[in-house]
């Protein structure tokens, strides 16, 4: 284990020490299994409140099984997700949409990771035809991929696009919190107009969880099914759930998110201006892509931990997480300012 | 959440302490994630060694992801699975296998749960013929859901067998700890003549992980893409690593699941005897099965929690775990013993 | 190609010259392909009529096919199909639902081939548990695969059945034809009470074509996308659509079937009393199953062609087709008595 | 019907009076179902020897169906498949490939609808990393969607370059056989380096009739159960084989191909020079595309059958068939010149 930092991702973190101390705090006496306890009684109506969700909301272990389990409530055989090809159900989950759901993915490429509705529009051209996959799920990811965040405003715009459209829209929310932190919204501010959410745990400061938040109350009944099914029911759920009663606890999740975008922008304004060092997207989560000269790259990589996200384009991406300290940025910029002044 | 012990089912109970501390534990700095840590790397060393299994062991969240997991190692897509009609991966897993491995059970009625060479020869008549699924792989519950025990002889027969007709042997180990502990063998033993086994460690005190563990090397390339494309992959792996390294330490598994037998062996012989109760299944790990007037389980259900396993039968199925204590067991019996007197 | 007729199956028999010459005669100038021609629109329409099918009917290539198709429009992931242990669904397809549909199969054992209410029951007890796939959908074969039929009310009393347990019915009429004829009703009648039928035209007299029935219109939508995906779209249809058009024109489906069904039961006569030959299904089709003994199967199979359907049994299924002639059955019929007179 | 030869595609013509004939002349006694039939083995024989494919040859009834089992012998749940985006496999199969294999195309843009190793190694670049789809297949159109063939250079270098590469290569030959007349080679010249074709005959006078063509002899053993578990088992193979025998008898097959390209290129040369009109891509087959004035569409499209290929480049295909005469060209030249001029 490296002392310093990691810039990798917001996965290589550990747990905070409040979700820690919660799963030994839920290490009591017996309890129902498979969620008939009461940490997930109280997780799950918290977050039914925080988001205005009818239907509900239900713990998963990772990422793509929360997107996984999402998309299925909203899909038939021959229907298809139309997404931004950078996204992480197209390019990170090893094919599990097209495996474990069967369907396709009707991929747009974007500049910055985002849909838009005339990006969509682009893939409805097939409906009616019996040749093509249907597009009937749009789904987006809040944070995307390269670190940006869509507005309250473009969020309502595609929201109206798609139920004008008879699309439903899936939010894929790994880093939901960080984009309640960077537009200073409410969590049912960003689910308003979306049919289906993830809401991402592990990243914000989780040992591992992830629930899947359910909008229409109509669309919760096939749940337990899919997610039993998915693999993804937890007998000792109450160990999920106390997970999320940490972070919700005083709004800890919002906190946690804050603190790794304010990382972040500290980052990004400690390199800006400095020679060959280009930020490539703007900086609205806790995420920054930057270009550097390849050289200056391998230099970095030798003391610091981050991944090169296009090796043609010298893009790295530099990730900070719910822990990084304002001396954790300010060693590595000053790393990056003196390998950039060569 | 009830002041008695349940003997519902041994994911009733929380975890053992040992683990929720190994859990503190590992909450150090940042590592790197999906594994390539070093509490993922000394666990999975520790039951490589202890299977002998050259092809190595993968952490996964749940039962049913791991028998997914592991049978999709092992077929091809119209190749069946061989199975007792009263195995978990038949009965309790939501049609997961069909829908997730697309491949056809080819289930065979047992007595105690246990397939034998005969059985399984029952089901190999349709080999060669384009019309029915092939059979490929059978898969044994040890221990199965009805309490029994493969003895190692048994084993070796099934093992023998399957490799005389090119079969391969899965087994579903969600409670292999209890086995080991009634046959007072090695992990190794149990793990001679199969090729992929899982070995639970949710119901052995853990908080929720379980282990794929594959014999042969060739076998092994594919583990880590199934298990991504599966959802199974955990990001902050070394979560779940450090549960198995905290049950594996000094075989605290081994302890728990010895405890948990005894507890089982010490109803049984509190029961035996009483008019109208009647044994069903011989009792060989930490599962009592017995069936008893019904009028009786009724008032018993008041106070005690358990689960009828076939009504019409009057059968009720009695677990304990790890946890169960002498004095918890005496407290039901004398209960079972006041409602038996009538 | 041997000269003596086969009673092995009614897909041993070349097609009927009148489907033949169908084919012949659409075999004009340009139509636009998958299905908007004359030849698709005016048998689909005479179809529509003879089943009172609201929401029309769709030609696919095989059996596997058509039960594939039409089942894929009655279930979500995680529901399955109750059938009999015999269906072909679940014998004779290598897996097809399985694989194509993901769905599990939850089989009933019968001594007929015949599902009942009651024995439906015995599958029913899951509902709303996360653990087990749903029960949704029933499907019978009308004839079985044991050569009985349903009378008409039982078909009633299963479909009123399946109504009041929102179960819907599936027909695998490969040889609904058949049935017809033995009840002596329409195919309106036989389409009663269900949601979705296939009918058989291959084993009737055509080169290779069935057909899917959608009784109720809001099920219709999907089935255009759903048979494109599966495989199963006619780019020149015509062709499948003038097989069945000759078929329905002056009934011929109906004579052929009910020669088929004449010499069965010719068959059946002429084996009655026969030492050591006994029937073991009555005969309401063309099959006819008897044991008899194994030497006996042996000399006759030297002659002539037919399964043993189950040779622990010593039983053999004897099949006629639509151009079965009596001369072919009495030769047989003396071939049987002379063998089994020793 | 319209009088008028379409220029639709050449799946709007009827079938060749020769396969025709052969149907009727295969409408004889019983033969054994399931392609244990002289014509299925007259027919398979002559495929494997016209391909050198040593796997052998096997009928199934649609282009899509032969993609899927091509595909399906290759590949495992989390490998995918490198193709062109424009391809069959990615837009015209409403999404079988994700549906029915699980695997996920993925895709490249091109050109002209051809791939080139270099267009193949940019989706090399994720082999080994667990999170992608493990790319194991390059599967290109033999003609393509555009019209465009594969030189025998062009094919070598593909071939050496997956062999290289561990990349296994599928031809979808719904078109081979205008590829075999447009270069003037053998269909063994168009097989070597590929792992499996399929060869269309429906496009190519059949009734509707496709093979799928195994190169490998180890691959072909698990072809007789995929086909079936698709519902692509013919149970009167005869008719299906009887096609194919029509079609190779005399090289019919080559004669059509002929037949339909000259009367593309004598489109083409037609229309070469017109005002307004562009020639998009090289006629290397029976496809012609060219873009012309939008108005200039509508107003041939009131009288002629063709399809609109991208309205926004006013890009059409017009595609000749192997009954496509030169009367039928000329007046659709004629036609054309006519609108051109204004």
């Amino acid at each position: 284990m490296d002392q310093r930092k990691s810039f990798g991702s917001d996965n290589h973190a550990g747990a905070h020490e409040a979700v820690v101390r919660a799963l030994s705090q839920a290490n009591t006496a017996d309890v129902t299994p498979y969620g008939a306890d009461p940490w997930t009684e109280r997780a799950t109506a918290a977050l039914r409140t925080a988001f205005g969700a009818r239907g509900g909301a239900f713990f998963v272990f990772t990422g793509t099984a929360a997107n996984v389990l999402g998309l299925s409530l909203l899909l038939r055989p021959y229907e298809g997700v139309i997404c931004a090809e950078s996204a992480h159900v197209n390019v990170d989950e090893c094919g599990a949409p097209e495996r474990l759901l069967g369907s396709k993915l009707l991929t747009v490429p974007t500049r910055d990771g985002k849909l838009t509705p005339e990006l969509i529009g682009t893939r409805l051209g097939d409906r009616g035809d019996e040749h093509r996959s249907q597009p009937r799920v749009v789904t987006i990811s809040q944070v995307t991929e390269l670190g940006t965040c869509y507005s309250l405003e473009e969020l309502k715009s595609l929201g109206e696009f798609c139920r004008a459209q008879e699309l439903r829209l899936y939010v894929d929310g790994a880093r939901l919190a960080n984009a309640a932190a960077h537009l200073g919204c409410s969590l049912a501010d960003l689910a308003a107009c979306t049919d289906v959410l993830s809401f991402g745990g592990t990243k914000n400061g989780a040992v591992g969880a992830e629930a899947v938040v359910v909008m229409a109350e109509e669309l919760a009944a096939e749940v337990p099914f899919l997610r039993k099914q998915q693999g993804q029911l937890a007998s000792k759920m109450r160990y999920l759930a106390a997970q999320f009663e940490a972070l919700l606890d005083g709004q800890l999740w919002l906190r946690n998110a804050s603190q790794a975008n304010a990382m972040a922008r500290r980052l990004a304004e400690g390199i800006t201006g400095l020679p060959g060092v280009k930020l490539c997207q703007p900086v609205e989560s806790n995420a920054v892509f930057a270009s550097l000269d390849p050289a200056h790259i391998a230099r970095l990589q030798q003391d610091w931990h981050f991944y090169v996200w296009d090796p043609a384009a010298h893009l790295v991406r530099w990730m900070t997480a719910y822990d990084t300290a304002e001396a954790d940025v300010d060693a590595f910029v000053s790393d990056i300012q003196r390998t950039a002044a060569g």
